[in-house]
């Protein structure tokens, strides 16, 4: 069975990499989209970057705030977004830190190779 | 601003539809994907169905069972799923229901029809 057919996880089992200093993503990758459940830690920033992916998500714990053309967009618990392909953004956390789920399609191959490259 | 382009939304604020008896969803569509925040009433049940999207979860309170061939996966708190596309499914909650965030690609243009036509 690959990483594109049926699938059950319980996140907490699912090894965690690191997208920034601070920032960690568990995925679950479909066949045409993918979860990333990210924690960010008190202090952490994703600093400004793009994908040609679409990306969704929402907040499920602490405050994040995605940043677009200088503009600071904070979501709290169970606020979302849907952030184009092809956007500049990067993102900040609450004083707490911050649980979100985030959502790409298509799978970001980088974060697939990554992630299977774990030791 | 069209439903594809950059956007933020709470949940509290977004309309529910009903999608079966006791499940309601309140959704967040982007261009090739879409969030659905389910939501089961206890003792409720989605009748067995399929749909060519591919479908990714994760359960954020309660209980929610996938069933696929007659077995049922019972899934809680931060336990995710990929139902590949064209699967027949149905779904149960536990006694207390379930908040589930369901993730479809491509979009369930269906659900889009049928939530832009609510009043």
């Amino acid at each position: 069975m690959g990483d594109d057919r049926l699938q059950f996880v319980h996140f907490d089992d699912v090894k965690a990499f690191e997208l920034a200093a601070g920032v960690t993503g568990r995925p679950l990758f479909g066949a045409g989209a993918m979860i990333n459940l990210i924690e960010l830690q008190p202090g952490s920033i994703v600093p400004l970057h793009s994908h040609p992916h679409e990306q969704l998500g929402i907040v499920l714990r602490g405050m994040q705030a995605l940043v677009i053309d200088g503009e600071a967009h904070e979501l709290g618990p169970m606020e979302g977004y849907v952030l184009p392909g092809g956007v500049e953004h990067s993102a900040y956390c609450g004083p707490e830190g911050a649980l979100v789920v985030d959502i790409f399609q298509p799978v970001r191959e980088d974060y697939r190779d990554r992630w299977h490259a774990l030791p």
